[in-house]
């Protein structure tokens, strides 16, 4: 495996076409690629607006198979131009039973894995407990030819949880498709907090787990359905950070594909001056498992 | 009890002599009672120099008994000054039995409880696994007259699970008294990444839990006793964030008394915007308790 990985993260903003989006994640990926990426990484639920905005049973009528179209476009999308491609789809696992699902193609063309997001939220703008079902993957990476992807969607990001399993799973790196967003009626010091807790979250799984992390999130505002409220101003802000949290790229708040490239040494080189996994208590780690300890 | 708390952090440099270091302790706890601070935090192993830079049988002469003089002396100056104060020991269990430990002084003088940290390090340098038995106190927080507090020391402060874990056992703050510093052997590039990520993971952990953070690290440079390398440059900024992990104070690299004020309704108020301890996936978790997943 090379030394370096050059990878690339498609931040979008969303029509409301469904085809009109998967066209230009493709258009995107063949520049990512063509620029000399090999591994891509696409945003969360990229084929849609995010319509968990409102709770609307019709609404399932976006779901899909997987293995299904997108997946299948995707994957022949991966073998001719050779990259490793991390999507997000909306999963129809059967009837009543949906998924907020990532999927890997493989650079082969294989469908090499599938994450189903494990922590679902639910807050006012996101009512995701009302279309998804919690994962039942567990958290296991994915192993493809550009290394084992510790793939994890959105919500996740927040859970240290979630990274040490996909590390202890053997992950090279993190990667987060995400969605995420202002209220614009919280004012700009709310905001600010908010971005910056996000990303010193993930930066801060990086650190703890000795390994570089993508996260790659929409941008554009997409109006409320319900016109209940001010809708979401997502905010960009996809990133790449190295083994130690240090930041390698990070887009703005409009639509980018931001490329950079990796050492993959890093990770060896900081586990021996960090080597947090050799510490850990696991004699004394079982309270985790517990909702709290009261 | 108020809905904010006034707090201080005591950064210092060291000198040879414990008492030396002790009385200055004493002076700055006074200094920062007298600004109104309600719980002092100090810095991991105040009394002494790092003396774990190297491996000498003798040093554990340093140490001493919990109840002991150190914390006799910090009980009648906590009385005194109606403060709550979370101080920093070698401890002498028994004979060949030592640790590291947190001790928390009630604002009435009482011995409230005590910390033996429980991750222990040993790099070049900090060659504390010689000095220190992993804690078995498990992560308990203590009760006080200014909440429930989370003490965690140094080496902890790169691991979410036990700052999750004290979340998980009430704490209302978590506490680090901490020592770490630079090897000038190391670039510009390199102390600024390690720094950041210090203060990354320890944002993070607010973050992740909702809570405020505390971390009272020594400043100063302390030569190698074995006349090896350069020595330890400790970097104190020493800090304090909030619950979204929002930096409310923070030092620079010289003597300090760090004094800020808690807004202690915003862990409610936070954890109301980001329920993530609704959401984890305890059913999941299970493989947190090993090694490694291999």
């Amino acid at each position: 495996m090379n030394t370096t990985l050059d990878v690339a993260l498609i931040q979008n903003s969303c029509d409301d076409d469904a085809r009109v989006n998967l066209a230009a994640q493709v258009a995107r990926i063949r520049e990512a690629a063509n620029d000399g990426a090999r591994l891509v990484l696409l945003q969360e639920l990229h084929n849609h607006r995010y319509f968990c905005q409102v709770e609307d049973p019709a609404l399932f009528d976006l779901a899909e198979p997987v293995p299904g179209p997108t997946t299948e476009a995707l994957a022949a999308l991966a073998a001719e131009l050779g990259v490793v491609i991390v999507a997000s789809l909306f999963e129809r696992r059967a009837a009543g039973l949906y998924h907020n699902t990532a999927v890997v193609l493989d650079s082969d063309g294989r469908l090499a894995g599938r994450y189903r997001k494990m922590h679902i939220p639910d807050d006012p703008g996101y009512h995701e407990k009302f279309y998804f079902t919690p994962g039942d993957t567990g958290f296991a990476p994915v192993d493809t030819a550009v290394g084992r992807l510790g793939v994890l969607v959105c919500w996740d990001q927040w859970y240290p949880e979630a990274a040490r399993l996909m590390t202890l799973a053997g992950a090279d790196l993190l990667l987060y498709p995400t969605a995420i967003g202002w209220d614009d009626q919280d004012d700009r010091d709310e905001q600010q907090r908010q971005l910056d807790a996000w990303r010193t979250s993930q930066r801060a799984h990086a650190i703890a787990n000795g390994l570089p992390v993508l996260s790659c999130n929409r941008c554009g505002t997409e109006p409320d359905p319900a016109g209940h409220g001010p809708g979401i101003r997502f905010w960009g802000h996809s990133f790449v950070c190295g083994p130690q949290g240090e930041i390698l790229a990070e887009a703005d708040e409009h639509p980018r594909v931001l490329h950079t490239r990796i050492d993959r040494r890093r990770s060896e080189q900081v586990r021996r001056i960090w080597p947090f996994l050799r510490d850990r208590r696991i004699d004394e780690y079982a309270p985790l498992l517990n909702r709290y300890n009261d």
